[in-house]
């Protein structure tokens, strides 16, 4: 069983959100590019077939099996591979463009972005790997937040996977997911370490039974590990994903959690990487059945329409990307792929009475349990 | 001449910039839908052919000529109308949405918002004229930066105009600005005043000849007022719109001002009406001088990458913007009314060397003294 410390979590959640924008600090350089293959990987050791090679030398994360940064990383590179590949199924025209960048102070991360393809219209999927030492302010901050850290500078470490996927086809959802762990020296002899995660589906147009399928997924993702999580998690979710100025939640949920500081870090390890391969055994069903819907121009700008209140929530909420984008010398392109290609705004927009807008408009101004939540 | 209080107003601002997200508060009531005349005003009782019949009954307006608040409200109201006409010359097939609206607890505004025209894609003109009192949050938050209100709830009045002209050709350039006033009773028998302005010219490509124009009719309009005056508000614009994490400015600047508690309101007022004044004229012959031009689809794009660093600055930075988000209950629509109709994100989107975009990039990362400061 687990033991969540919920306490402290809605606001350290900031830094555990910005694991992946602190990954992205500092300057880069760009190791491949737009690659001619579809399914894009390293040419030379690598095994594995990574979308690159790993920040920590592959040989390094083979051996060191019972160190958890180095599992979660092989795990993180193996996800991204996965993932990336599985939309590229989907993508047979379109390239994964991999940008390897590499971090001044320590790390480095690895994204993979496409653009203007037929299914997918931006999709992104990183990941990040850094460490160094987390400055006095951070350490201020984390500790009014209920870590017991004796001093600064802090050595740290955070890896993270975030991946947000904006399909063209407005009857198949945008997906993000993010998944990160952390480890900070508490200057006593301790390494504090914690995980954290979530994902949430935005659908342009309510389908109930992917809504449905996306949830059953994720409590049956949640259910070994402890009986409660579900509910935790997808309440925390509808807190997290809302958009209190509009009254409404970005969509149709997921799961969101934070402070994971378990007595059995593996037992957590493993909660993670069922998320995580429940989120994307999920998701890719879903492209795959609405991606040849037909749909015209009045659905398309729903759609943008739609992309916008993604972008609302995203630059004025999100804790992750305000953190990243305060971060001094942040990575900003690998932050701000989240946004859609596209998103317009139209003053004063109403959905029609009785339409399927409406339909999804009454779902984000009301949360729905999908599923039984216990 | 005029003693400008400058020590307070970088924060001060914040309360100063809300004046027109306060005016949107809490609930409205739509007067007038969209009008069947190109230039819209009320039918009856609207001797100055107003967009809508003012908050504030017109003959109490006119009747008093030695009252700041009611002499500024029916100079927004004039604003309102010649802006909102010298604009419709040049867009003959669209409307003015004119939505007049109320606020529960005192006053309201008027919203003339038009939408993919053929030459404007977005443009809105907004006042506010509000009213009330402020809460206790709102006043310990003004003394804390300088104010000195004894307590309370405070009796307050804000009203302003602002507007944002979204261009659909690339070749003209979007425009913002917003002159407001404000009075607070400090509870010991004195009405604190200020007034607060600002505008800045956006645009896609570098037209030196418009910048250099922009900034003279500013200038000029300021010169009168003070000698320095100018030099002050180009450079607090060139620091207020500014977007730290991309390094770069939102365009070539204006001027921007805040905290003008002056010995003498007249004073203060004739430099108001004079910036908005040039605001107008220097603006028009803009539109008119390049809504013509020939441009592909490259431009357009070019042009829907610059609108997205505008979403950017004003949903992560403007403090009018953020500060009306988390006032419960306020008109959003017309908070937002200030983003384009359609915006774009490219994942590590460059430009050419020696392009123009190049040209228009360079000024924003490097702000130009476009006409001498003293």
């Amino acid at each position: 069983m687990l033991e969540l410390n919920f306490q402290l979590a809605m606001r350290i959640s900031l830094y555990l959100a910005s694991s992946f924008s602190l990954g992205s600090a500092l300057s880069y350089k760009r190791l491949t590019k737009r690659s001619s293959e579809t399914q894009v990987h390293c040419k030379s050791a690598n095994p594995e077939k990574f979308m690159a090679l790993p920040v920590t030398n592959y040989d390094e994360l083979r051996r060191n099996t019972k160190s958890m940064k180095h599992k979660m990383e092989l795990f993180l590179m193996r996800s991204q591979r996965d993932f990336c590949n599985a939309l590229a199924e989907h993508e047979p025209e379109a390239n994964w463009r991999v940008d390897k960048w590499d971090r001044k102070s320590g790390g480095g991360g690895i994204s993979c972005v496409m653009h203007e393809g037929k299914v997918l219209e931006k999709a992104g999927v990183n990941i990040s790997v850094v460490h160094g030492v987390l400055p006095e302010k951070a350490v201020e901050s984390m500790n009014s937040r209920g870590k017991q850290i004796a001093k600064a500078p802090a050595p740290f470490f955070a890896c993270g996977i975030s991946s947000v996927i904006h399909p063209r086809n407005p009857y198949v959802p945008t997906i993000h997911f993010n998944y990160r762990y952390f480890e900070v020296d508490d200057g006593n002899g301790n390494i504090l370490s914690w995980f954290g995660g979530g994902t949430d589906l935005t659908p342009y147009y309510l389908n109930e039974e992917d809504a449905v399928f996306f949830h059953q997924m994720l409590k049956g993702a949640l259910k070994k590990h402890g009986s409660d999580l579900y509910r935790r998690f997808k309440q925390w979710c509808d807190t997290y994903f809302y958009l209190p100025h509009r009254g409404e939640t970005r969509g149709v949920g997921g799961i969101f959690f934070d402070d994971m500081n378990l007595s059995d870090a593996d037992e957590t390890f493993a909660l993670i990487k069922d998320c995580a391969d429940a989120t994307i055994k999920s998701y890719i069903p879903m492209v795959d059945k609405h991606k040849n819907a037909g749909y015209g121009l009045a659905e398309r700008n729903w759609q943008l329409l739609r992309r916008g209140r993604y972008v609302e929530f995203n630059l004025i909420y999100d804790r992750g990307t305000q953190f990243g984008l305060r971060t001094p010398d942040a990575r900003i392109e690998s932050i701000l792929m989240s946004l859609p290609g596209t998103a317009k705004w139209e003053y004063m927009h109403e959905v029609k009475k009785g339409s399927e807008e409406e339909k999804l408009m009454d779902v984000l101004k009301n949360p729905v349990d999908w599923v039984p939540l216990d």
